[in-house]
């Protein structure tokens, strides 16, 4: 039986049938690999992620963290699944040799990575956290922090998280209150509660790597005067070796609907409970520049969102696959044609509605892990491309996708568990099959790492408009390179529509920024970012339809009937939103409080 | 502080400034009724859902009915607001005096009702079923089945329950297996397993009533050859007093995502575990007619669904109504105009994109209640209107709108409470807060009672064609009567576009039923409930719109503003879905299981 995880079918023809990933062996990043060692790491994470992360899934939702005299308690299985993920190096997957990685091309890595999301989201995110940590190190910590906390993090010894939020302050980093004091040795003091932290505090690992956003008194105010600061569990002594507790404590876990498995802490930083170096706060080590804080951060959050986008994904892709399992082995009903009540019911599959269900989802997942995917080529781009011009333009291109990557994919991943429940029917609603959990699971991917409103804002208000508009641009051409070459095909329609749709989203844009107010040009910001997104979604279906060329097995006849799928049921609905935007609409921005 | 739980200001203006349910105190059966004794029951069921159902809300989703030595146990929080319920008389609020009722107006006993489901929905599950239980007995069962089973279900003592679907058959009534076999003595004994049974088993009252579909062997195949019996958990004696226990045990809970107050069962009938008169089998009593059980059953299904629908919108209503409070107290960040970060953080709701989620729930649960007081209003029509005419045009109207009344809050009440957890951010993701539990809670009511899918089988299958489509003509009457109204004043426009959607809807009916085959006409049923149901609201909020007339308090205002929301962002929304219905678009139908 295929994995009920994620199609390994589908990740190859979208690696390979599209992506050519196995051209990037000729750069001289990539020499060491071939498909053969692309092969042999997605089996070997389709492995640990079946034996190993899948058969906890639900145990760790029935069995949540506990905070237990002031450590985190949890099932033994999370740090085993964690150990054998580290043992086979998938850690530093993507990292450089120099630090102990594999050196995959980062669109090999995140489809390795998406197997031990879909199959164990909440255990899965203590390495993503991590991950994502030693990056941002990497990118903008000394050589001295590097060696110091990214080693043990890639080695697996240590995990990371990142600190951004705090209980008054969500989505506004603005108004962080946690201070940051300098010392003479050059350190700096914390003090601040943190809230919402995951992989805050645990047992698995014998150090945890805070990246704490913070503010140095006398900076200025707002974002601009954020500053990132390093703040280990435990000091570390020169030679590697754990020091003293540093100030930071537990204060409290966060017990949310879904993604139980992973910790979520409210942490307090210098209260004095420990008192390294025989005074109260905690230590942090600055990273980079005071003041430039948030710039770092969002370097770790960029890759975070499209790694949130692929979560919900793939979270909506197992509960498809499910799904579809259970529609092929349900007997109930009969077709609308067979009316002899006597005949012999027939696997629910054969219900059009049921079928329905089943191809809206997987419209949605293939074509949310196609986003995905897509991205990651894009980062492979920028880092590796020949030549600085490609890499600028990759870079171009991946700055105006992220909102895209990430919202879309947290809008529709859900729909498609939602759909997955619905075919289930009374047994779906049940804790007794798996796609409840992913409903729940998959709810908090609209929240965390910049809710949907946060990536509205964050395309319609940046991103089309950056470098004089030639984000949106670049996208369009993009686009149209794609729509350009279904010229001649069955696809020719599909390829009009699309670029109608790329027309009216520039006339739009430009209406929308004529406005005069910004208050009137972002007051549906959230329409915009829905209708970009299907658009988007509709190019990478269409991108995916080309690429099956003549090949007719049925995995790519239904490539193809999912791509008209979403060209005629989902891409017409852009317009709708379009024409609203058009005419920019007041009604939500003219609606005082006190009439609601 | 206003209540929420429900808005009461809402309901006064829906009963009162729109439907003038005052009106219905002219009539016969109401002639005891007054606007003081509806606001006296309203105030009474406000009051007893918030001091009795909602606080064990959460308590009750934390500790769900659990199976012990074959009984269930449950909180005892659901017992004690159980009785004060009952002891109020709110059992009976909408039955007839002779039988201890209030004779309420069905529009008033809905809205009364509504609180508790709004409050407590697991809880208002066990008075919610016996009253469908005992309206059904009222209008089929015999006058001894009325003095032994309705008299003590309306008094508390005894619940009731419907047991219709078994293990292998939850939609498909046609396969159910469960036996009768008449005895001499007129009774008859039944065999089989039933599932999904609500209140299939407790210990809050003495006795339960179940009534159970199952099949008398030699009858018909399917459909009809289905009959119903009274299957009461303790047989009774002639004088009202309990019996033997009868052969239907508890055979498992089902264990579900949410609802979970409400005990789902497995129930065994006849498998001689008990034995009454000294012999296996469950004794059953027949409802009505051998072979008509389903008929009967639609009679209580059809309020069932009713019901469901207004559960699935005030579910969606309290969502709204805590998502409105938090964004009123919960400040975070600035307005997109004032740059300055060092001015104060607003209250979110002053964020457009909070508003927009919030005007979006508020037009779909007000226009959820519109839509179930608007059936309830037929209701009260079909029983007490004037002349036979007027009746049965209230009896068509009704059968049309079920399917929609069912669904179509089903489907939008849930996402209420999405946008209520979006509003509330990661918060909202909490066990902390409410909102989490209304959203799991919720996902139930596009399953049971008939699915979605089930649902646009019987409206676009059935009803739109029933009596030679003049349901569908008198909908479509009754919608242009109300955009007629509208001539001259600020809603002409919406008036005229509703206009334009009816049009399209009988165009687009035609077309699928001129398709000659059934599988194509049928294929896309979802997408037509989903467009059937966003016009019909549209028209409820055209009638709101107008019933405001010039009254200008904020309310009314708030009132006038979703309904230009509903009109701009939600009813252009059907013609993407007619043009796809118009097409005959066969995607999904061409699509065989092999390609998913």
């Amino acid at each position: 039986m295929p994995s009920l995880i994620l199609s390994r079918r589908d990740l190859d023809f979208l690696l390979h049938e599209w992506l050519d990933v196995e051209s990037l062996t000729k750069r001289p990043r990539f020499t060491e690999h071939s498909r053969e060692t692309f092969d042999a790491v997605l089996d070997l994470a389709e492995q640990i992620a079946t034996d190993h992360f899948a058969p906890h899934n639900r145990t760790a939702d029935l069995n949540e963290p506990r905070m237990v005299d002031g450590k985190v308690e949890m099932i033994p299985e999370v740090k085993k699944a964690l150990t054998v993920f580290t043992d086979a190096g998938l850690m530093a997957g993507s990292f450089d040799e120099e630090y102990g990685g594999m050196q995959l091309p980062h669109t090999v890595g995140q489809a390795v990575f998406a197997w031990f999301k879909a199959a164990n989201v909440g255990t899965s995110a203590y390495p993503f956290l991590t991950m994502g940590n030693a990056r941002l190190l990497l990118a903008h910590g000394s050589q001295e922090q590097i060696d110091t906390y990214v080693r043990p993090e890639l080695e697996g010894r240590w995990f990371g998280t990142m600190a951004l939020s705090e209980p008054q302050a969500g989505s506004s980093l603005a108004d962080i209150t946690t201070r940051a004091v300098p010392q003479d040795d050059g350190t700096y003091r914390l003090t601040g509660n943190k809230m919402w932290i995951s992989g805050g505090d645990h047992e698995l690992t014998e150090n945890i790597v805070h990246l704490v956003l913070a503010k140095i008194p006398g900076g200025p105010p707002g974002v601009k005067g954020i500053s990132l600061f390093i703040v280990p569990k435990f000091l570390v002594n020169d030679d590697g070796s754990l020091g003293e507790r540093n100030d930071v404590v537990l204060a409290g876990l966060n017990h949310k609907m879904g993604y139980r498995g992973t910790t979520n802490t409210l942490l307090n930083f210098g209260e004095g409970v420990h008192t390294p170096g025989g005074q109260a706060g905690a230590v942090g080590y600055l990273v980079g520049e005071q003041h430039r804080g948030l710039t770092y951060m969002f370097h770790m959050m960029n890759e975070a969102r499209i790694g949130v986008g692929v979560g919900a994904t793939v979270l909506g892709y197992t509960g498809y696959l499910h799904a579809l399992e259970y529609a092929r082995t349900r007997t109930q009903g009969r077709p609308a044609a067979a009316k002899d009540p006597a005949s012999k019911p027939v696997p629910i599959v054969e219900h059009a509605d049921v079928r329905r269900m089943l191809l809206t989802a997987k419209s949605y997942v293939e074509g949310g892990m196609a986003l995905g995917l897509y991205c990651a080529r894009l980062v492979d781009e920028e880092q590796t491309a020949e030549n600085e011009a490609d890499r600028a333009r990759a870079h171009l291109l991946l700055d105006m996708l992220t909102p895209i990557a990430k919202a879309w994919p947290s809008q529709w991943g859900p729909v498609a568990d939602d759909l997955a429940i619905q075919v289930h029917g009374g047994y779906g609603y049940t804790r007794d099959y798996p796609v409840e959990q992913f409903y729940r699971d998959n709810r908090l991917n609209p929240i965390h790492e910049g809710t949907q409103g946060i990536q509205s804002l964050d395309l319609l208000g940046r991103k089309v408009v950056m470098q004089g508009g030639s984000g949106l641009a670049l996208l369009g051409e993009t686009i149209t390179a794609a729509t350009a070459r279904a010229a001649g095909t069955e696809w020719a329609g599909f390829a009009a529509d699309i670029d109608a749709a790329v027309a009216r989203m520039g006339a739009v844009t430009a209406t929308l920024w004529g406005a005069g107010d910004p208050a009137v040009t972002l007051a549906n910001s959230h329409v915009y970012l829905e209708a970009a997104g299907h658009l988007v979604v509709a190019w990478l279906w269409l991108e995916q339809a080309l690429a099956t060329g003549t090949a007719d097995s049925d995995f790519h006849q239904g490539k193809r009937q999912a791509a008209r799928f979403f060209w005629r049921w989902e891409l017409p609905r852009v317009h709708h939103r379009f024409d609203l935007l058009e005419s920019l609409d007041r009604t939500v921005l003219d609606t005082p409080d006190r009439w609601l």
